[in-house]
């Protein structure tokens, strides 16, 4: 068995704190999971909901002490803040149309952050973030852990290195189909804040899913939407916020693609499929089987490429811990942005300033939320293109 | 080894000729083997080429007697409606602006027509065309022969009976990478024709496969397209008509659908994927791998269907000739046409009038043409939304 | 769309006739309509079946002379050798048991021979017709039509080139499940010969479907099989031959493998799949999925090489007819083999005698009513190895 | 997004120590990740290395006490045995042939045990093992991960329902080509002492990958092996142990078997499949796609089934964390092994006997000894039948 490439023993740690994610969270544990699988991230303060008791029982699960257990996220910021031992980041995992005011909160308390996507619900907010984030010289990751699949870094070296030529045409899809029967009205949890537009915002589907298409095919290639035509729709009995959609979309170099994303396509469960076309070959990437990717390229057999073999970049073999054939999906990817987040945390405290690490940055949560207003807009308009 | 359904002892045939598919020809070598598979149709008389010449040669390797072999259609048409063992049909396999004149002359000679498709290269031309046909109680098939796939047909028939519910989303793609490089320029003969206005109209890549797509949904669904929004793009060098095109659809039910058309993605050789999600399940088929069929029926597993097995429908299971896992492919499927279409025409020569028999007809190839000129005119007025 | 490579002007043909294969029969018009498929093979004289009025019938569909239709295989034979518009060759379509009288009879008349597979129920038999034909200077084909799939050819140029250096091992396996229910007993006609030791032989699944593999092997790897191990299990109702086993192999090259046979495997249809490793790669094919070959080079990415392509061999380009992406199957692969056979008579009706032309022959057939017996010897005496 | 099922809080923790895993270790760390994972275990004592500070140095990053690091495994079981917070079990990850000596010392300590595969090197040892952790009433645990995952519960589920009938064939492989080059000589560090048998003992492939197939079937069917015939092959530049083999089974139930193995089949990484054949149905799983589980059924088509699922059963459910289409792999079904072996611990140590909780225990170790020592007498003795 091949070894993996990460380097197993890591000394130096970086703490965090949570907001959201207690007892009944799927999210937050997904986090705490994902944050604490290299050893890098403990782990140590929270304010995991509302209700006080249950941030006490999630925070004995997790060995955190009682002092640093919060009522509420600005009482925490404020007193973490003073502490000589104050977390170096917040995690914050609570429903979208609450990110801002709690993300703002911590950052003018000088605490590092990572937030889940979409950043805000609009695009001012946004940009406010980004401006404090700026001046108070601190880092904010913005959740779209996608892009830190073992492949899908694979594929943007690939595309980097001109193996594919100039790009002309991108096609992406997200299907899911968790939302084909009305369980918000069954009081599935996950289903009623997304369908519901206080907590989601003006989308629900374009912003969940739509903006992982918009954020990976932007990681992956480089480059920026110049105009979109979305259509979205509302399907499902009496939902106010769409649950399917598709976008036409044209790039700045001129490339047209194709998005749709649904939460009613019956047989697909998460269903990412990103393909990009160029001139002289082509790449293929699907989610649910991360460790493969399609590689064709022009009068050559099509190649598939798989994970922690030798004939890969540095740059994807690094975001792999088992050996080729061993399956590392979900967590691990969401494992390798905290890592990474980590490293950068770890390199500013010991003074540097240099380095660009690769997580996904307040830059691409502006993008996201901007993709959404545009989408929502198109659509508004009776689906036409408007520049972005 | 389970046998296949279809009879195989045929007593009746019926004769036809053929206008183009001289020596140099793909096509109509592919349409004379499609039709001589059942031994239902007898080739008797052509105009295979201008050069007669040609036309003579070819036709000695067909058997076609000396006297049956015409200089030009005119002719053929002429002296073949005069004969009293004249052909039943003619099969016209020319570049599509020569349709129209050739199918036009037939008709009005009394016979019977099957024509490539496009149909014809502008709307009224359709029209006129089944005007005549229609005047002249003949039958007109085109040839869109992916709907005589086996499991198209079950694809069909799981629709109509309801097991996916209300159709809600069409996703369809036909990606082909023929034509990424600029291959008409070394004279290759397939590559020059379709390139060119003069001879394929005001459309290559929607006319030669976005019909397809429009055709086969159509088939599969019942459902009529309401509007569309068209992207067509020439990419390719100096090229005047379209490569790669993305169009947005509205249909008459609500449904919304994608069809993504290129011959210049890259990675894909044949590459015509449909998928149909409606309110209780999904279908999914693809060309390259046409003997199966996903199911997906909410809240079940996914299931495989696979041709020639009990559980089908009759109407699939008439479609197949060998038994499950013994590949039937792209002659079958074409042969299944001509073998409908023989019947059709068997059973009017014995004087019935009532029964419909499954072949793609004209109404079939008018629709092909109106979407061409409908996504030409979307896409030449900046990709606007357009009524059908 | 890229032409096909196979020259579809055939100007010279070959006549031929058919003992078996009347009105019930499935495999006779199998190989009727592979003969004609590229209008080489002219069917001319038959002796259908034993039913005379059936005979008549089916050669009044073929449209065939009644004074060629003849009461027995023996009248046939002997009346046709004497015609100077004599038949070619004779194809023989009867259950296995009588392959060898009717062979031995057209052989003796100076007919080349086309005939099913397992050719003969005994080893000595095979070896006699061998003697016969070389005696009388005829020609011999074996009808395993799986070796004629263009990527079955390019498997075994990619071996020959020492693409995957020395081979070590082979998995082969071939998988139906038609005979998970006791059919025979429905009067399902295939099941009930097949499951007959007074028609099939000593074995039925190895017989019927192991020698495909057998075969196949040989085909692609040129190796001989020096021993093997074999257990033959007779699942199903008190049935008296095989439907299922497992055979392990030694190589004249030291090479292992394992083939797995069964026809009983539900879910499985015509599964047969053959993986070959090598030194220095492995190739993968699928009879189901015939047109794609998977091909995998120590410390590559594996390709997935597609029929109809440019990097392909001319060897296999040779065998298809339609491009890349327009499935052709198992008629089609049965079509190339008649298509080398006629061209193989025709050579040699022209006086030639050098070339070497790549159909399977009497000794493809002597290897594989070997290999019967073997594995049939070898599973008797308690799956204990015999040499080969 | 549909949650997953893995309850999240955990109040009660085991902890543990391990012996081997230091620094440079490749398995020590997948322990550890996988322990940790559900934050049901703590690491609490280790003797890493035989290299002090190596162990040191790994101590540290796990934020072990330096107390609890121990120079050798004898002192760690001593002194941790006379500890209050004594660790509750002990993780060995060392190579095959130390497995013994460490698993009886802790044992003899009173301490509970996880132990690498394949458990030791002779059988005897194995049943003193047993013995030993019976006369002192502690847990063992063997790590055969891949039963963990949550389809091949599925799959013994369905088994276990009898919804494919009475089992008749089991097909079984495990691919990789990792020592498809003799990587061993260049320093490869797993290579070098998987082919070394005074580390691995009398087999490497079927001791390291043929053991999986061993006990996954015999997890999945609770079919027992009555007597096998097998074929070991060094393949590769002049090694002493098998790097490759072919192996047929009987099993008490009357059923048959094909195993093969091998760590030289170019262009499979970690390529375990399992088919299991019954009287009325099938499944097929494979490990590189572990969370899709083919079924068929008798007359109809194959079903995909997926992990998460509303149709699973429960005992497939409990062993995903997150939603269908998010993909868990190696890590969380170790994950669910340690989890499950933790259950026990704290359920055990509440004072409770009765329950049976479902990981892989010492009998499914002397199960895997006994396979290899079978396998390499068959082997050696000519590949005749042994009794198992």
């Amino acid at each position: 068995m091949i070894e993996g490439k990460i380097n197993n023993i890591n000394l130096q740690k970086v703490y965090y704190g949570m907001v959201g994610g207690g007892e009944s969270s799927f999210i937050g544990d997904v986090h705490r999971k994902a944050a604490a699988f290299d050893r890098k991230c403990i782990i140590a303060a929270g304010c995991f909901s509302r209700d006080y008791n249950n941030s006490l029982r999630t925070a004995q699960s997790l060995d955190i002490s009682p002092d640093r257990v919060y009522k509420n996220y600005l009482e925490m910021a404020e007193k973490e803040s003073k502490r000589s031992d104050k977390i170096d980041f917040v995690t914050i995992v609570t429903p979208n149309n609450s990110h801002f005011e709690i993300a703002k909160t911590f950052l003018n308390n000088g605490i590092n952050v990572v937030c889940d996507k979409p950043l805000v619900t609009d695009l001012d907010k946004a940009y406010e973030l980004k401006k404090i984030a700026n001046e108070k010289d601190l880092l904010f990751c913005v959740t779209y852990s996608y892009s830190k699949y073992s492949m899908v870094k694979e594929a943007k070296e690939i595309i980097k290195r001109g193996d594919i030529g100039e790009i002309k045409l991108i096609l992406a899809e997200y299907l899911q189909d968790w939302l084909a029967e009305p369980i918000e009205k069954e009081g599935q949890k996950q289903a009623s804040w997304r369908t519901d537009p206080n907590q989601s915002g003006i989308s629900n589907c374009v912003g969940d899913i739509g903006t992982h298409i918009e954020h990976t095919v932007s990681y992956i290639t480089g480059l920026k939407i110049k105009s979109l035509c979305a259509n979205l729709e509302n399907i499902g009995d009496n939902r106010s916020l769409d649950t399917n959609a598709q976008i036409l979309v044209k790039f700045d170099n001129g490339a047209s693609g194709v998005y749709t994303v649904s939460q009613v396509a019956i047989g697909y469960q998460n269903g990412l499929k990103i393909r990009v076309f160029g001139t002289k070959g082509s790449i293929e990437w699907e989610q649910e089987n991360p460790e493969c990717l399609a590689v064709s390229i022009i009068n050559e057999p099509k190649k598939i490429l798989k994970k922690g073999l030798n004939y890969l970049s540095n740059a994807s073999l690094e975001l792999s811990r088992v050996p080729s054939g061993h399956p590392e999906g979900y967590y691990e990817a969401f494992a390798n942005m905290y890592s990474v987040f980590a490293d950068a945390i770890l390199y500013k405290k010991s003074g540097n300033t240099i380095k660009a690490f690769d997580f996904p940055n307040i830059d691409d949560g502006i993008s996201g939320v901007k993709f959404i207003e545009k989408c929502v807009e198109s659509s508004n308009s009776g689906s036409v293109w408007v520049n972005f």
